[in-house]
């Protein structure tokens, strides 16, 4: 990225763990401004491309997922919408994806810790390999971006809120235009937990997690904030992937988190008998490329609940 | 569709409501064998195109999702899956969307019946029209798709099962291979529910409801039941209407079902505000075209459920 194409460069040195409106702002910002995020990965840079399954025990829980800011946006006051472009992501090339103790969907059944280290194309035109067979495509953004909530008072990072944060939703990537609701004077934007590749659901809790520079252009709605996030994307959202169809799971019952730890079980199944893979690998390799989808919640008294596997990755 | 392509035809007269492994099978088919199954829509065909919402009341509850069949497979047997690949489908080119009055994803918000009829291209090449400016883009499905359960007694058809059934997943559509696990000896498989157009989760209750003719062949693996659904999809199954990407709004919290509810209020809300649309217009044209995804189901104590409307439906 040229430098000349921002107001501002936040370092990832000026980065925070856990939300709160007492945090001092790094940088003032105007509206129509844009701003390069460096951004850290979520373990802070712990892992490196020789980190095995035993450093994740060793990683600080409160230094996870540390992200860049606060930006105090001028104007900004509760109520508005502070309207936010996703500009280019610049992604690193090193990752990481992790079954963490006590972390995930299926947490109950994967008990011990498991680190996979990926290198992969800057570019993002390879997709990245895992295994011998496995080939994933490559989608980069940011999993945590969110503003300070009003309550005063130290919120964990880990869980979202209506004023965005760790959404790990996987289109919030270049070009995307993101609406968040303002809920304290100047917004207090930060970023990170940027992702070169998941699949919504985010099932064994980690993506490819990898460090980018991230620019993004703020602007603001005034008295225009929305109940939660909502975003538009530019264009198509799943055609880097889509081109061999999908092998599809099910979860049918009458709870959608149930229906959802089901269609993944029997995913990694599938993909252990199809493919000879183990269930860790089959969990990790779901998480940062299959969709959990709600097909039908209306047939009373039960749900489907679909997982979507991308065929181009094992064909 | 030519007649020598098929084996066997079913016609919509041999239809049944419910699933009841008492059912007597109408046909006998060998795996390998393809059967061209006469569809009626999910109201056994009590609407025209001269209905209208007072329709709705009219409708005898005991007579709903008529589906065709049964048909023994020869050789099927408790253990085995039932291997079927969607052939062709031939809609009708009518079609009808409801509220119906204690059914739906916002069933205490909406308790007004509602009715819209469709007129659509049978070649499904032009999307069919909605309003002024809503333009839904076809793909035509199998809602119903199912076997006779195990247990003996007359089931309701509203709700999947793990032998499927009212499963109501968009992409069993042509070219889609379906696994079913055969409970009772023969399979006793049946057809119906078809419909032109239908968003994840089909918020409102209803689809594009409409009658088609539905090829299948059907094929046995011994021995290899899935515990419940499974398919693969022969390619891509959004391009058709993600050309111009999505609208989408969220719901964040630590119920999946209210963030979906959430969700698809947000939408409803928005299409409103930016179209000018009525709740009622809103929430159908939704459940005909918009999909509900788990973003993420890992950052505890908070999920996010995101509704995705396709831009392309009304620019």
């Amino acid at each position: 990225m040229a430098c000349n194409q921002f107001q501002h460069t936040i370092h990832s040195l000026h980065s925070h763990c856990g939300w709160n409106n007492a945090y001092e702002p790094v940088l003032h910002a105007a509206p129509g401004e844009t701003i390069l995020f460096e951004c850290r990965d979520a373990a802070g840079g712990h892992y490196t491309q020789s980190s095995t399954s035993a450093d994740i025990a060793r990683m600080d829980p409160d230094k996870v997922n540390p992200v860049t800011g606060p930006v105090y946006v001028d104007g900004a006051e509760p109520g508005d919408a502070l309207k936010i472009t996703i500009g280019d992501i610049s992604p690193s090339g090193f990752g990481w994806t992790a079954i963490i103790p006590g972390f995930g969907l299926l947490a109950d059944q994967f008990a011990d810790p498991r680190l996979h280290v990926w290198s992969y194309d800057t570019t993002v035109v390879e997709p990245a390999t895992y295994g011998p067979a496995g080939r994933v495509p490559l989608k980069p953004f940011i999993g945590t971006i969110g503003l300070a909530p009003a309550e005063n008072s130290l919120h964990s990072v880990i869980p979202p809120r209506n004023v965005g944060g760790n959404m790990d939703i996987k289109d919030i990537a270049r070009g995307t235009v993101l609406y968040l609701p303002v809920e304290v004077k100047g917004a207090l934007l930060s970023v990170g937990d940027t992702h070169a590749a998941q699949g919504d659901g985010e099932v064994c809790g980690t993506a490819i997690e990898s460090a980018m520079d991230v620019a993004v252009t703020i602007d603001l709605v005034k008295g225009g904030a929305p109940q939660s996030p909502r975003f538009t994307t530019p264009g198509p959202v799943s055609r880097h992937l889509d081109a061999k169809g999908y092998e599809v799971t099910t979860g049918i019952g009458p709870d959608l988190m149930e229906a959802a730890r089901d269609a993944v079980r029997r995913m990694i199944d599938l993909l252990g008998s199809e493919h000879g893979m183990t269930p860790e690998d089959a969990y990790m390799l779901s998480s940062v490329c299959a969709d959990l989808r709600i097909s039908e919640i209306v047939d009373a008294p039960n749900w489907v609940v679909s997982f979507y596997f991308p065929r181009m990755v094992m064909e």
